[in-house]
């Protein structure tokens, strides 16, 4: 059957296939390409059963859901008083949505569980993924759950843990040591010859990941309008690479102020790695045009997962939009933070701590409501940044 | 405060400690002493909102909630076609409620909520729990929640991101080298000399952990009965060692069936590795004076987290009181059905497998609803069991 049709939200272009725009790649800028926002009209928010399945109309893809059980994650009050003399108990309050507790712990399950559906529909039989390694993880399983076959193209700096994840469900892994240029060629060629379905972008400027998919990320903002139903969530602070995330957060968002579901956007704030941080170098310019062009040096972060090179366009969309804003955190910072929070109970990748480093800052306004997205769990990771790697000498 | 008074349910004698019944225990038999059953008249299953926190009245500690966001956990259906001849579109349901989306990846969070609860409501400083592994990350991370300090005594078959999880949420972890007479007698001296609170148990003849900390595992009946409102759930099988969290679900069931809530009790299915199966082998007598005398000889096995060397009662009085059984699995077929569930997408831990094969022969009448609790995630063990250590050679 016919797909949702695609387009430009920046030119207005129809999409021809699932690469972005390119007319607005030609000017360098990297676009996704987002099916028209649902009508959430009449849906009661009260009852929204979580996850990007819990109403099917609000997801652009026909036929069966895939699912293992994604979403409904919960949402975690961090301490903001203690240990700290600048935070008083005169502060806001300061929430993690936890999207570790997602099957195969993080947020990428809620696209990948409505990328297999769409993989399914177009009549695939292998997926394709190019990630750093929650992403190929979640399309590992969502693959194997869909009966599809799965690939996915790594690098180097890919964890152990994650490695091994991605072995266990299943799927291939190709480690490609040539150049983003030449994997980003394998995968064209791939999609082109093979009829693989791509779950992650591979076009020069990168769009941001599978539009379809993406959509799953809007169930993040339905949950948690239900959950803090009757409050005005101020700020969702979101750790932000390629935006998908954060754009999907944001057009949730929309979809339920647009129905009457809400009352206001909550303003959103991408939290990047100092060492990549594109968005946070855009804002630094005045001019709109000088934003969307924007470009910085990516550098190795313990935030492996998240930031880039580039802005994507839909990531300062959603800044513009809400009145919002892009933090760079440093590495040293970042990583005070995880451990801050292993203190407090919670183990949480490096990307995540980068969000919550930012949070903590805006939360200081007294009666605020501040909540950052945990974006996956620790336990892939484990001994990785200096916590502990369960080798070392036992307490006697 | 007063703690809510604890009665052992086998001869009915008022429990003076945390240890279990000790008259019982004279009589070589394992009985934990619960608090009184919660009344749950007048509730609103619709509107529970999961956790051990979610109907406060439930849990019987006071004071504030030790909470990272554990329960509501999503329930996933399994295949039951496909692949297997013996099983075919006429048979029942499997559901698998997956117990690794709670924060630290297991079901020992709903408990430790409430242990740790009851350990601030106790006035400790210190809680100390002796853990093959889950309960001890657990354990960890809601003392970290709670500002306690967390003494963890392992053993040698935890496996290495196990500890890490414990080390990395800042327990101290003690390889306890002797015997288990032994290390009772270091965990009792603790608890005498120097006031931890215990979170597992250490007497000779074990009862099962904390009674107070069980009372979370009800959650699991509660939100059970409200995802399936409506439907007939025939069986829940656990994976079980001690039968905490068997029972703990049989208790949840029987309070919602005293108010009126669920209709009937389902059927309490013990699952058991072969090589440590004492329910299974308790049930092979005729007499109950028997079964609950029975002993088996320890072995190793995948299912490191399960198993045992005697009956727990209560485990036999669930089991009892459902008309229910105890199956044992082979560590071949645990090691098949761990591997099946991950070509379906799902990374558990070995020990949920052994529930998950015991299900799959129950759901074969065909209309049954039959569900089995996934305990654990298997990202704590990746590599460790023949499925992939992430190191192997890539796909070219
Ligand atoms: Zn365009
Ligand atoms: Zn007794």
């Amino acid at each position: 059957m016919t797909p949702t049709p695609l387009h430009c939200p920046r030119c207005g272009r129809r999409a021809e296939d699932l690469g972005g725009c390119p007319a607005c790649a030609k000017e360098g800028i990297g676009v996704n390409t987002p099916p028209p926002l649902a009508d959430l009209t009449g849906l009661d928010l009260a009852s929204y059963p979580g996850g990007p399945w819990g109403w099917p109309d609000a997801v652009p893809v026909p036929g069966p859901p895939v699912t293992l059980g994604e979403g409904n994650t919960p949402n975690i009050r961090l301490r903001t008083t203690g240990g700290d003399a600048q935070q008083d108990a005169g502060s806001g309050e300061l929430w993690l949505k936890f999207e570790g507790a997602n099957p195969t712990g993080s947020h990428k399950d809620r696209a990948m569980a409505v990328g297999l559906a769409a993989a399914v529909a177009a009549g695939a039989d292998t997926v394709l993924a190019a990630s750093s390694g929650n992403a190929g993880a979640a399309a590992a399983a969502y693959a194997a759950r869909a009966g599809l076959r799965c690939v996915v193209f790594t690098n180097e700096a890919v964890p152990a843990g994650l490695r091994a994840q991605i072995d266990a469900l299943g799927a291939e892994r190709v480690l490609h040591r040539g150049t983003v240029a030449e994997r980003n060629a394998a995968m064209a060629k791939a999609v082109e010859e093979r009829g693989w379905y791509p779950l992650t972008c591979f076009a020069a400027v990168p769009p941001g990941s599978n539009p379809y998919a993406d959509e799953g990320y809007k169930s993040v903002a339905y949950e948690l309008a239900r959950d803090f139903a009757g409050r005005r969530i101020d700020t969702v602070v979101v750790p932000t690479s390629r935006a998908d995330l954060l754009a999907g957060i944001g057009r949730g968002f929309r979809e339920l102020v647009a129905a009457g579901l809400v009352a206001a956007e909550p303003r959103l704030v991408a939290a990047e790695p100092a060492p990549r941080a594109p968005l946070t170098a855009a804002l630094r310019y005045t001019d709109r045009a000088d934003q969307e062009r924007a470009r910085v040096v990516d550098g190795p972060t313990v935030a492996f997962s998240v930031g880039g090179e580039r802005p994507c366009w839909q990531g300062l969309d959603a800044l513009w939009r809400t009145g919002g804003t892009a933090v760079a955190v440093t590495d040293e910072v970042t990583l005070a933070e995880h451990r801050r929070l292993a203190a407090e109970g919670l183990l949480l990748e490096p990307s995540s701590a980068v969000g919550v480093a930012v949070a903590r800052d805006l939360v200081r306004e007294p009666g605020s409501l501040v909540i950052t997205i945990g974006t996956a769990t620790g336990l892939k990771q484990l001994g990785d940044h200096g916590l502990s790697d369960g080798s070392g000498s036992d307490t006697p």
